[in-house]
């Protein structure tokens, strides 16, 4: 490889509640590497942050480069991201409700630049520089897994409001609804987060509901209800499954409607570890459950599934350093 | 005057469900004359835009000018607005489902040129450029008043999404709630727009509920339940008419706050007829009501009364000719 072609490859980072997914992209965002890891769900933000070293390793390694020839890694995070790297209030991450300085952290193992970014924030960009959001100077990209996340772009750029914009996940479905992992009552996410909806399960499965849900997930061996294991339970018919799947659709349906109303985007993107699991037939239920509630509803925008699939956070966090 | 002055002389009109209401500004958007009339509630767009042009001469008399010396007016309008000024859709104004070319009309009457927008969003941008908006660069207008209209300033720019953009009273704050005049079901509007909360009170008094409200009314020979009326009642203890003001600010107070969930903007203005009515401790309760709702609680946005009143929507019709 000569030295100029690797200078401009950089590395990406998507830290998710479950999964650490990693690449290695060269300067037109293609992958030469990845690698997936499971999050740390015990112990503290270093314990998250030695696997995301790991874990990028892995990509590095299968992208045939050396660590130290990274022109900078970029990673989307949950929680409230400062603009020196640092990160609180990941509540989905074990112990990490306060501070913790992830980029300073970061860049001292590598060796090199770290940017961090909102995890949704650089999933919806890569979705609108590269993905299915091309055609579009409006988007709105909602990410469906262990919670619901949502990302902007306004006029031709990502619009983060103060900081905190696109939680689409917390606006309100139900007044007096159902109460949500955040603490508050109706939001999409009680109804259509992964977590809340494995919640939901549970507590029904011990009411005496019948589920194969739980059995799939011990005999997969696996700490949580994945995406995978709802896929399988509704492959087999499991009722308790396919009502708190649909119950979920008809959530994202509404919250996606209401959003829809107030900013009339061109497009809405679909992704995150159900979105991208469940694909385009999931996308087109979800426009079937806004349309009862779009305004101009003869004129609904596009509604795609995620053309990056799982890669798309990571990628994203890469332009973070391009 | 001198014919420079004269010359940079303007008309706005704010069309709303009930009133219609017209200034005359200078280049600095200072009112010199300003006059309100009834919007018609039967028969069609022609008698609408004939009501617009006799309330729109009254301020024109009270400003000491002359029709033609406007450089031009701006129409603040409600429905859907076409490039060329024409209007469609305004479902609150009589016989207007079709397409009227209301510019064209009203220039033809006027002979002036003659611009339309979109009602709540001209009056999102008065309060921008010269209201409680001024030290923001993103803005929520929410204005409460026959329904509920919302105006997006988004990096300082009105933002219109595809053209329909802002319809915050039809995002939904209860699935499977209340019908809506629209027809759709558990938007905002369902409970706080005031022509439901009529039509909610209508109900409850045909079933025995007892209140003043029809009674004042009758006095105070209305077509329907002004926001004065709805003042008078409260401030007389009417056990009903809080019930159901109440029920408006909560309604208000959950879908703002998903809306600023969603896009996190830096303040939001409640204009509007029952907005300006109730004033800045309107807006307090709103914001109260928000808090429960709102996902980085510890910093909401600033939550004021539109600074311009009953005018706003008038100036901001104007300043589309400036």
């Amino acid at each position: 490889m000569s030295p100029r072609v690797r200078r401009k490859v950089r590395g990406g980072i998507d830290l998710g509640g479950t999964k650490i997914q990693t690449v290695v992209v060269d300067s037109k965002h293609k992958v030469l590497g990845e690698a997936r890891g499971e999050t740390p769900l015990e112990g503290g933000p270093q314990d998250v942050a030695d696997a995301m070293v790991i874990t990028l390793r892995e990509a590095v390694e299968e992208a045939g480069v050396e660590t130290a020839a990274m022109s900078g890694v970029g990673v989307g995070s949950p929680g409230a991201v400062g603009e020196d790297g640092s990160v609180s209030e990941a509540r989905n991450l074990p112990g990490w409700e306060g501070m913790f300085p992830l980029a300073e952290t970061l860049s001292g193992e590598l060796g090199t630049a770290v940017r961090v970014g909102n995890d949704v924030q650089v999933a919806t960009d890569a979705e609108f520089a590269i993905g299915v959001g091309q055609p579009y100077k409006s988007l709105l990209g909602v990410f469906w897994g262990t919670g619901v996340g949502g990302g902007l772009i306004i006029d031709g750029k990502p619009w983060l409001g103060r900081g905190a914009a696109g939680e689409i996940g917390h606006m309100v479905v139900k007044e007096d609804g159902k109460k949500c992992p955040c603490g508050r009552h109706g939001c999409m996410e009680a109804y259509a987060g992964r977590i809340a909806m494995e919640a939901e399960a549970r507590h029904r499965h011990k009411k005496g509901e019948k589920t194969e849900l739980f059995k799939l997930q011990e005999k997969k061996d696996k700490p949580r209800l994945t995406s995978g294991i709802w896929e399988d339970a509704l492959n087999d018919g499991d009722k308790l499954a396919k009502h708190l799947f649909d119950r979920a659709i008809e959530a994202l349906g509404t919250g996606v409607a209401s959003a829809v109303n107030l900013i009339d985007p061109e497009a809405v993107v679909i992704g995150g570890g159900m979105g991208v699991r469940f694909g385009q037939p999931c996308a087109d239920r979800i426009l079937e459950e806004m349309k009862p509630h779009l305004f101009v509803d003869e004129n609904p925008p596009v509604v795609d599934v995620a053309a990056l699939g799982d890669l798309g956070g990571a990628i994203g966090a890469a332009m973070l350093v391009a």
